[in-house]
């Protein structure tokens, strides 16, 4: 038995391209359930953690459409209600699928802020692209008016950017620890968490949003997970992916894959952060697997995905 | 040392007429929680409620206003999405009280889903209250345009109304009780909880909004609470409220007071759903109190509030 820790990405509740419908999030989320589940029946302690980033970027321009009649609430108070609405989808589902399938099983979601340092050098650029795409036209404007900070995005327009600081500090990890030894299925640190700093002891939101998986990853470490498994929609890392000499990973040794970003193989907004988290696991002398939702027993079994290892 | 149930109203967090900012709301619980803190202090155990009339009600009108952007959410996930935002504050705010007066707590905020019958009464009529007024010609276009139901709210105007169906089952309440039994705080069912459904043993959120005052004393009764303390911003319960011959309640029998129901001394928008609920659990031979926020423990030591005892 062992105690795995998995980070789903926001767009395996919302796929990309898909109307952000709640049945939408709500359907996609009933069938990523069936592939929990198996994870489960295998005799394994879960603990999940998921992203929000289409769904906080709804929100986000929801309530800038608003803004004339209800008040505006900052980047982390939304994370916050994602984690609601989100965690929401994903208990019922799982409850539901653990009904189906005879499981006794109770599962439970909490409400995680995760502190962050407020002189980490993220402060001094945001990065994290959130929310949808603005043209030119719309980008000059925002600048011009000094709405937000925005950024041109891979060529496929401008984006609303935030501050993405590192995780320093999961809040309330040692009962997200008690509840899973317990036998609970336990949500955890959605959206990579409600990014609070301290100051003079007291604890404050802060406007930033922090990658998912560096957040899963700081979490598995502390409750001392066996294996942080990264869920997304490629089956295996690859090197030089989608050109001709591509090259999938199946296990690889943390100084290799690191020598592997060095020579910029994954791209910023997809698979490096997910490859920096896995390291970062890692190198504590745990298992790191990066591999696809659909398989992820069989990556468990050995049968697929990258497996990162010191 | 006893074990309470604190049913916080949504009013105590966005104080009526105040701007439905996200400072005036994290300010309010900011003073809020000294109050709270005190009934930990004094040696109790705590479990935390909290309305969300209002922000519900903001949550709604945002997702109608930019409805032809991002899809509308039913009301159950905006219910999740406050039990985040909500949650948020509370947790924050009295981790910060509790460092703040070195009282070494740890407080946890659960999602909670309720589980209510969809052969419920309630389902036939629609009768609770959210989100803002609208006047009498945008009453009769929503009516004619069929958009929700709506209906007139004691002369102040027309409000939109949904279905509020009586809890049957707390889900997770052995979660909270273990949780609060380890000596944690706990924030569990806000907004009543998110309201779901049991069909063919499969769980479903169904629109509609719990009345928070039930679900407390519900919660209360599935932990076997030793005290419901429905907190309001009223000292006590009178009868002939506001009337010459006002007569405050300061002990008073289960049987008493639901002669005084029926004798219509409390307005259904207001006192009267909290005097059900306190009758509710009174009846199971526990205490319960209605008091001011801001006399909690004084109300705990006798020296104010109204008792109800079987």
């Amino acid at each position: 038995m062992k105690k795995i820790v998995v980070a789903l990405g926001g767009n395996a509740i919302l796929t990309a391209g898909e109307k952000a419908t709640f049945e939408n999030q709500y359907n996609s989320v009933t069938k990523a359930s069936k592939f929990l589940a198996k994870i489960i029946k295998a005799g394994n302690k879960l603990v999940i953690s998921h992203g929000n980033g289409p769904q906080v970027g709804n929100l986000v321009l929801q309530n800038e459409i608003a803004a004339a009649t209800i008040p505006e609430f900052p980047i982390y108070a939304l994370t916050a209600e994602t984690q609601g609405s989100i965690g929401f989808i994903l208990e019922e589902n799982l409850n539901n699928t653990f009904i189906q399938e005879g499981m006794e099983k109770n599962i439970v979601t909490l409400l995680t802020r995760v502190e962050v340092s407020s002189t980490d050098e993220a402060f001094k650029d945001p990065t994290k692209p959130i929310g949808r795409f603005y043209n030119e036209e719309e980008y000059k404007e925002i600048l011009a008016e000094g709405r937000f900070p925005i950024k041109q995005d891979s060529n496929r327009g401008y984006r609303r950017v935030v501050y993405s600081p590192k995780p320093q500090k999961i809040l309330n990890a040692e009962i997200v620890n008690s509840l899973v030894e317990d036998g609970n299925v336990v949500i955890a640190t959605g959206g990579g968490g409600i990014p609070v700093v301290r100051e003079d002891g007291i604890y404050k939101g802060i406007d930033a949003v922090i990658d998912k998986d560096l957040t899963s990853s700081k979490l598995a470490e502390s409750i001392d997970a066996d294996i942080l498994m990264i869920l997304t929609d490629v089956e295996n890392v690859y090197l030089n992916y989608g050109q001709e000499n591509e090259k999938k990973l199946d296990i690889v040794k943390v100084a290799e894959l690191e020598a592997y970003v060095k020579e910029g193989h994954f791209s910023s907004g997809s698979m490096l952060p997910k490859v920096l988290a896995a390291i970062e696991f890692a190198k504590g002398g745990k298992e790191s697997y990066i591999c696809s939702l659909n398989k992820a027993n069989e990556t468990l079994e050995g049968r697929s995905g990258t497996k990162i290892i010191l």
